[in-house]
């Protein structure tokens, strides 16, 4: 930004490297941090580094752990005979967010798009099976998103899981609580009559 | 946040400390920093420490500064015959980027607000009289917001700067470019009229 002090513009810079943060959003922070103690700007800087240092993958399921095991994964009241198959650790929160589900988690690592060269291979799906065969699972929810690259993704782990003999299912599309049909795309009011239920 | 390792929650606590950055945009925010390289995440601590730690007052104007004098007032072709005095230093880059203003700068450091109890001892005052009374001011532009507290702190410095003998002026004004009168509001169609120009 002209007419600032240089170590401004590498904040802005290092900002704008974030999700959803632009030019102005990047100012708008860098002004804030600024403008705070001291010791609030060192607490940030050190959380970032920390968290980054100190945060991997969980051996099991792939969600970001501390040590080897995630919390998830480490909590005996979780029921061990389901696996809620998802594409990122960023998708967690949301369905624990609900309440309503007790089991563990798989963790792909993305999605199938060949757009951004993301394949198979580099899908989290081995450690999957291996899970699978070691016994004691009975239901695994495939919980991709309902998008192009989230049902592909979804239609392959798929064909990997079901020879494996256990119960696949996949969690449902139609319309969002509180929307309302008038204003509801085609598509969406389309699979919400083909998974309609009875009343 | 339920399910993740404790570094997470700390980056997520003060991720959320930032202007309009709520838990939501916090969690999505530390997802992504542990998504990306660990130079990544270690360059942004980095920038912040850094910045927060050289970045001062400008002894002159009040701007964000590395050192003694902020880049604009060391700057010799900018006009010295113009100050324009904002709240913020936050509001600089707005004014810079018309690209219309060739003159320097004075930081209030805030508005008057009885309700957040900044009153005009707060304000950086007694520096903007000294800077006229050194001579050469020509015009004291008053570029504080056109809202309540913008209003009243332009009064106040008006009053200050007034006897002093230097044309005094206040931005205008008026409905935004692109606007439309139909869907425009009643205080700012009324300052716009008043504020007619002949055409």
């Amino acid at each position: 930004v002209a007419g600032f002090a240089e170590p401004i513009g590498r904040l802005i810079d290092a900002l704008k490297l974030l999700p959803g943060i632009g030019q102005k959003s990047a100012t708008r922070l860098a002004f804030h941090i600024l403008k705070r103690p001291p010791e609030e700007a060192a607490a940030l800087a050190r959380a970032i580094q920390d968290a980054r240092a100190r945060v991997r993958d969980c051996d099991v399921c792939g969600n970001f752990s501390e040590g080897e095991m995630c919390p998830i994964c480490a909590d005996e009241r979780r029921d061990r005979g389901a696996i809620c198959v998802v594409e990122e650790a960023a998708n967690l929160p949301a369905i624990e967010r609900t309440g309503l589900y007790q089991g563990l988690y798989h963790v792909l690592g993305g999605s199938l798009s060949p757009l951004r060269g993301v394949g198979p291979e580099d899908l989290r799906v081995g450690r999957l099976v291996e899970r699978i065969r070691e016994g004691g699972v009975r239901e695994v929810i495939l919980a991709t998103s309902p998008n192009v690259e989230g049902e592909a993704t979804a239609v392959f782990v798929a064909g990997i899981v079901r020879p494996l003999g256990v119960r696949l299912t996949r969690i449902a599309q139609g319309l969002p609580v509180g929307s309302e049909i008038e204003f509801t795309d085609d598509m969406t009011l389309g699979k919400a009559l083909e998974s309609r239920r009875e009343f």
